[in-house]
């Protein structure tokens, strides 16, 4: 790998300058993704590998980020276990049938991976050739708790409440399907590496919808599984939105690296976990709105407050799509130019 | 005051058992709230002192809380400071012409208090009487981040990025928008003692989209400010969802109380708190659709960890619309019956 700064970065060694990457780099903030997004639907886009490879390396071309992501979507697990989502641009994926009984968790499948997501070890092997060593690529899924949230409550929510409901009324159905969304992303990232990604992430949107012992119970559990199962093929990357609560435990994981979001000071997130983990993140993706020279002393700042080893440069959530792309560039020069 | 459990456990004092109220329990759990709902919009609702005081001494009736709280809206404010909004049933508030530049801000008001909002004078004096000294009555509002929030993104919002993209890129607009919300909440919230209110409390439920540092600036100091203005006149509660991070700092206020989410432990609450103020909180809203039994098991459970004394028995955050009766009924249950 030319240059190996995430790798290094997620094994805890000393770099020159920590690497930078954003959560949905590939996305909605560029033109050229958008000139993409006009000719071709969400699923064209996801199940043609030649798009979701040049999707991928769009930003790479354009800021030089350290790491790509593959470009997919969270929901290609339930769509392969027999659970169907539509998508309506602008306003996100809807379940026609959203899942409410243990009838309807035994209807869903644990399916053969290369039948039906072959198409995202196809996208990964065109994207390896396109990056072509210079950076890492990153695999993703959503954490178990958070597809369940989408499968059950059927749409994005403020508060899924249908999907808590589930699992606090009807437990033993929805850790039925809580196991077996694990299974299925289990063997679904073993072939992701198998077919050249170097990195997977999970990302657990909806953690922070639960308490603590919930979380536990509910989330946690499963994505331990997952790095388990994962941690001898490839580091693993847990994201868990608004689950301050739980780094301690989670720093305590086999994981290679938690990230977090702006909710929590660098200083306390390296406290709580006890400065024994690779941290990940953590600007409010709204500041870049801000102007481009705040950004960059937020930037300077914040690698300052984390330290530049055991540390990836991220925001702490998604980049929004009215970011200016001046903004962006910012953002990615703080970091290349951090002494 | 008949029974002044809630007074005593706001001044620390050592209880029988804590006292109970829930965020919203004048709301659309109820069959007696419906019914008024049926007959009369948001406004009317809102504006007319005999409705009003009847919607907040509804849920009372029915399960003998410990506080009662007017019925009335955060946004009574904006509209005071010539900030109109309109009411969508079912959808929430919206703004036809959100905040979005200095000409804006100076358009807007610190309004005359009586002139403006004499309704909710009347509508507690009404309720008052109705209470018969029986309980204390509670008066709100919003905090004036909160406040900006709706003003500027016009309506709810999962992110809030239009407000927060006003606070960083107009920050003097911002602060002085702040300031004039501040100075209104203050007058209201003293006129609301005069009026008979027994307790205040200020609703700080978008303060967790801001960073620690972004969330001193724009909320803490105002908040600060409501609470020094209000110290001598009246018992103030800050309810800070998501705000965890700052738990410390505003302990070491004079707040009378602070609420708390479900995301935080009893245990940790209390750490970062370092047992020095009452806590108030935090069950899971969406717990209350656990089986009665289990509600109960987790109320004690609840209980036992705050500990009886400088504790108030509530939700994390309002109670959800499709909440069963007999499912609140056994949460209050599991106070009465505290040992």
């Amino acid at each position: 790998m030319k240059n190996d700064l995430f790798l290094k970065a997620l094994k805890g060694e000393t770099v020159e300058r920590p690497p930078v990457w954003m959560m949905r780099q590939a996305g909605r903030y560029l033109p050229e993704f958008m000139a993409i997004r006009k000719k071709y639907d969400f699923f064209t886009r996801c199940q043609t590998p030649e798009l979701a490879a040049e999707i991928t390396v769009q930003p790479i071309r354009r800021y030089g980020m350290d790491a790509a992501i593959l470009f997919s979507d969270i929901l290609v697990i339930p769509q392969a276990m027999n659970i169907p989502f539509e998508m309506e641009e602008g306003l996100g994926p809807y379940l026609p049938n959203p899942i409410r009984s243990q009838k309807d968790v035994d209807q869903t499948v644990v399916p053969d991976i290369q039948e039906t997501l072959g198409y995202v070890m196809d996208a990964i092997k065109l994207t390896k050739e396109m990056l072509n060593n210079e950076i890492p690529l990153i695999g993703f899924a959503g954490s178990p708790w958070t597809i369940l949230c989408y499968c059950v409550q059927g749409q994005g929510s403020k508060t899924f409440d249908k999907a808590k409901e589930f699992c606090f009324t009807q437990p033993i159905a929805a850790h039925t399907l809580l196991q077996k969304i694990t299974d299925t992303t289990i063997a679904y990232l073993k072939e992701k590496v198998k077919a050249g990604v170097d990195v997977v992430q999970i990302f657990d949107s909806w953690g922070g919808m639960l308490s603590p012992v919930d979380y536990q119970e509910f989330s946690w559990k499963y994505i331990q599984q997952i790095i388990e199962a994962l941690k001898e093929s490839a580091p693993v990357i847990s994201f868990a939105k608004g689950c301050w609560y739980a780094l301690e435990e989670m720093s305590k994981s086999n994981v290679s690296a938690l990230g977090v979001d702006w909710t929590i000071s660098p200083q306390i997130a390296r406290k709580f976990t006890n400065n024994s983990v690779t941290l990940q993140g953590n600007l409010d993706p709204t500041r870049l709105l801000s102007p481009p020279k705040e950004i960059k002393r937020l930037v300077t700042q914040m690698i300052n407050d984390f330290g530049k080893d055991k540390y990836i440069v991220n925001l702490g959530h998604g980049i929004l799509p009215n970011i200016p792309l001046d903004h962006v560039q910012a953002f990615i020069d703080a970091v290349k130019e951090y002494k």
